[in-house]
């Protein structure tokens, strides 16, 4: 057997606990599947003495992740610090010193990706991120190998389990948004400052390294339009139901002849599809590809386990001695997208109105609409009693996005609606 | 660039005319992803003249596969002929004159996958089988790589897409087996011999890889339990879903302490459960690891775009020079596996009894189930005219399989039946 591959892992929260206690665990059936060790020799981490499950004693301990990403003592560097600064620091570090970096950092691949693969490229490294994307499913190996021989036009994902929680919720008990994030937040499914997952930042960053793999394009956070959850109303979600829809948080990127296409907002997904039985803490992908044509796949995106599973699969690919470019192609070829312009796509929309129950009102609505030339495809007018708040629900025919938001903007501008109208992309899945 | 990889392909039927097709229209892609160009320089098919829409003086021609093999123009051989004789003959000579080698054929890998693993091995080359398990679904690489931090325990598939064509259309219209087998076979979805598809032993191949390369197992397809779909009515479909089930044809592989439980049969998965959704060809796999908990992943089967898809991830892993053991350990290290003992194991059970309706019977059956331990959890008896034939339906509690089948025996002794009864196991998921 070869001799064993030496780890540095720096971060031991929930998933650099999680990944010492997998490697241990599992130390024999990995030497198997390698042939060669595994071995975590140093860590970093803020708290020594904080009891971790097991003892700090077995590692070579360091404050500082630079440090340790410098380390004569390892052949790997595993980042699991999070953030963009001192982790960016450290990963540099550690491809400058010929280390190979596995790391779960979205947040920094999205925003320094093309550079660090560059520097590892540079120097034959590896620079692996399965973690990155969502941790039980391995879908970065997917598009990176699996899918490589299509022209891949499409990926949809359900990226964060914090949403895909709330909005689960919301639909069972028809809790309002802030009641269901409250109780996310006291049961630890969601972050007490929740801004990333229900904004739909975390969802963002994971979707622009999936088009960077899916289209060989730089990774353009930037490009991503975000729209997070936060304005999603248990009445939205009834009237999804009665569409045959179910409201979820997507990234959605695509090729199209426009340009690349990249998008995080909620959407009507129709029920009966994959991604609308994706409930709860799960995550699920879709990808069109050429010849393999839909693929689905679904799994635990998040916790210690699933992402310490992701982590484990680049180490051992790299102790397997697999060397792959980070993005599948040379980060030289990597191209900068043209991005699509949102305004000119076509699709279809769910548009909610509160209004008053008087005459005259729907006239508007219908008018401005017209005048933009959206047209109606179905629509649900709940009566009420007079001179009460009413809503009026339309689906729209296949319309340009912009033409949607002017009518909206005109709709507004009449005086015909007494609360900011609600209006949700569907999508044909 | 490096110099391309010179590939032969042997068999050009729907498959490899779609890797001739898909390596053409993807060059320019492939090449990127790989740092060099994949290229077709031989081919080997009986029929020289046939037109599958590409030139065929592109290609130097064999009429013998096995001299394909051993031609010094290619350094990976594409074995798409299908069968164990001649695809295994043409496999050994590849591999013996020191070409990788990439095939779809399942039954051969099922066969004879661990000599010929050992043989690539022995001279350091690759024989990489993702079309043989289900085309359009990355699981090969999913169980031997992307999972392969984890102690996997469980994989569950719907593999055969013609069976789940037939069961969803049976669902769908009512009909039953026989017609819509015919009506699969007019629209070319199953074969005009569809013994190895409907009987189980297509699924039967593809499990006995998959448990392979979850557990590290020598491949084991005599010790498949095998059931088909044959005996499947429409009526038990129908009380299936009474039952919140959908009957599927599974390949269940766990490995459990009494040995490894590999079994192939009709089986009830409850509604809502993801393989319950995989409808029509598709097929699906889910899988139960220790960290990454369970992983789903659905797409298209068969068929020549998503089998060709299958095929250029193993040769794109070859260009990228990804070197990894055909079923992820040594050859060497592949143990033979204890067979579990199907009638130990614990499980629940739907069971149809067609009987005369006149007083007694029920207690017969009742008593016979009693004797063998066997309690019931529901029962579901139709009325009809008195001295009709009555279906009599029971969900058991978790019993033991032997004594099922033992009570079933019994049951049919005692003259309770006018028909043989029906037993279809209901899986956990």
């Amino acid at each position: 057997m070869k001799e064993p591959l030496r780890i540095g892992i720096a971060g031991l929260g929930t998933v650099g606990a999680g990944l010492v206690k997998l490697l241990t665990e599992n130390d024999e059936l990995i030497a198997a599947r390698c042939g060669r060790r595994i071995e975590v020799v140093a860590v970093a981490a803020r708290d020594h003495k904080k009891d971790r499950g097991f003892s700090p004693s077995r590692f070579v301990w360091f404050k500082d992740p630079v440090e340790l990403a410098q380390s004569a003592d390892i052949q790997v560097f595993v980042e699991l610090i999070g953030g963009t600064e001192v982790a960016g620091q450290a990963v540099e570090a550690a491809l400058q010193s010929g280390k190979h970096v596995v790391t779960a950092n979205k947040a920094l691949i999205a925003a320094r990706g093309a550079d660090l693969a560059a520097l590892a490229e540079k120097w034959g490294l590896s620079l692996n991120f399965e973690a990155a994307a969502a941790g039980g499913i391995p879908i970065v190996k997917a598009l990176r190998e699996g899918l490589a021989g299509n022209d891949i036009t499409r990926v949809v994902g359900i990226l964060n389990g914090t949403c895909n929680y709330i909005l689960t919720q919301m639909e069972e008990t028809g809790r309002s948004f802030a009641e269901v994030l409250s109780e996310a937040q006291a049961l630890g499914y969601a972050e007490a400052d929740p801004t990333l997952d229900v904004g739909g930042g975390d969802t963002a960053h994971k979707l622009a390294l999936l088009a960077s793999l899916a289209f060989g394009t730089v990774p353009d956070m930037d490009g991503v339009y975000t729209q997070g959850i936060e304005r999603i109303s248990p009445i939205d979600i009834g009237f999804a139901r009665e569409f045959g829809h179910r409201i979820k948080l997507l990234g959605i990127a695509s090729m199209t002849p426009a340009g690349l296409e990249a998008r995080v907002h909620p959407a009507m997904v129709p029920l009966g599809t994959p991604l609308a039985d994706v409930m709860g803490v799960l995550n699920g992908v879709l990808t069109e590809s050429g010849a393999a044509g839909q693929s689905v796949f679904e799994g635990r995106g998040a916790g210690g386990g699933p992402t310490a599973s992701a982590v484990a699969s680049d180490l051992i690919d790299i102790a397997r001695g697999t060397r792959i470019a980070p993005f599948g192609v040379p980060s030289s070829a990597l191209k900068t997208p043209r991005r699509a312009n949102l305004g000119e796509r076509q699709g279809t929309f769910y548009l909610r109105f509160d209004v008053l129950d008087k005459s005259g009102v729907l006239a508007t609505i219908a008018k401005c609409l017209a005048d933009m030339k959206v047209s109606i495809e179905s629509m649900i007018q709940r009566g009420r009693a007079p001179d009460e708040k009413v809503g009026i629900v339309i689906i729209t025919h296949d319309a340009r996005e912009a033409d949607v938001i002017a009518a909206i903007k005109a709709i507004e501008a009449a005086g015909a609606v007494v609360e900011p109208p609600c209006m949700i992309r569907m999508e044909r899945l």
